[in-house]
């Protein structure tokens, strides 16, 4: 959580009070791989993760079972169901750990309380949101506009580490393709 | 800019300063159709539209000259090229007006220092992101996950009128399929 609490500090003033709060409303967890955070369809979704080391996956199994993942949440990434959250919904999505994880779990009402009672957090979240935007209108703007070897080069960079602990139809659900197509733009790499 | 006033305080309070502050930083403009308000190239983007009336468009062209539409911009909606103006980059985007559009144009630097001096706008800015981050997540989780079809349905939910002034290719490009998917997939519809 320190860790946390430098990253806000390091962009502005936090007063005791403030830290101590998101103290009270976050609980350090460790979970092996293959744990289950969010469940897809499970009634109400109240937690939210901020990852402080390993690697989770949030995705939905749509209607012929197939898997599509949303995100991967690494170090320092924080990882939900907002969708849920958001629209006070059922679960449309599923969290699971890709590796042994360490994450601050928060309660997603005490979180979103937070600025009632400390307005001094609402820059933090405001920079955080608008890189997020930003970096969900690059995403869309990417599946449209480049191929599928250049969006996994693009994966690639932005996640050098994931490939030691995600299976292949992990990142072809992400990147939109096949595991076969995936596999063969694998090769053409080696290749070059 | 009542209207857009009137919007924030049907959620919380404004003092007269944070309203009149409003109205110093942004002017309300017409232009007519096929104006390009953004220009993709251009070296800065500083500029941030909130839609009154008509309907704007942002979309950026390959390199192989083909358009991919972002956005959609219609009545009560901000529209501009947030990854430019976030990363001070020159503009990913363009952005123009599929019809008369009556907007508010606000300087986005001006716009951006509003919480400063005043951050009562926090709140709703914050909730404006949320959502905005929420309907990108569905909008990704349906581009993997559903049919062309599919989401030409939810498009036509989401936009009911738009089929009047837009071409096309404007709602190929936003869905990710061919004009030639698109007109098939338009022709079943008439069909059942």
């Amino acid at each position: 959580m320190k860790a946390l609490i430098n990253k806000i500090k390091s962009n502005q003033d936090l007063s005791l009070e403030a830290e101590a709060y998101l103290y009270a409303i976050s609980e350090k967890k460790t979970f092996s791989k293959g744990t289950v955070l969010i469940k897809q369809g499970q009634t109400t979704v109240n937690k939210v993760f901020f990852v402080l080391d390993g690697c989770l996956r949030s995705y939905c199994i749509d209607k012929n079972g197939k898997e599509h993942t949303l995100q991967f949440g690494i170090k320092d990434w924080w990882i939900s169901d907002y969708i849920a959250i958001h629209n006070n919904e059922s679960a449309t999505l599923a969290i699971e750990c890709l590796k042994a994880s360490t994450v601050i779990v928060f309660n997603a009402k005490k979180l979103n309380n937070i600025f009632t009672q400390f307005p001094e957090y609402e820059p933090f979240l405001r920079n955080l949101l608008e890189r997020h935007v930003v970096s969900l209108h690059q995403r869309i703007l990417n599946q449209l506009q480049l191929t599928a070897s250049e969006r996994y080069d693009l994966f690639l960079k932005q996640y050098p580490d994931i490939e030691q602990f995600t299976r292949n139809y992990h990142i072809a659900s992400y990147l939109g393709v096949t595991q076969e197509s995936l596999s063969r733009i694998r090769v053409e790499k080696i290749k070059k």
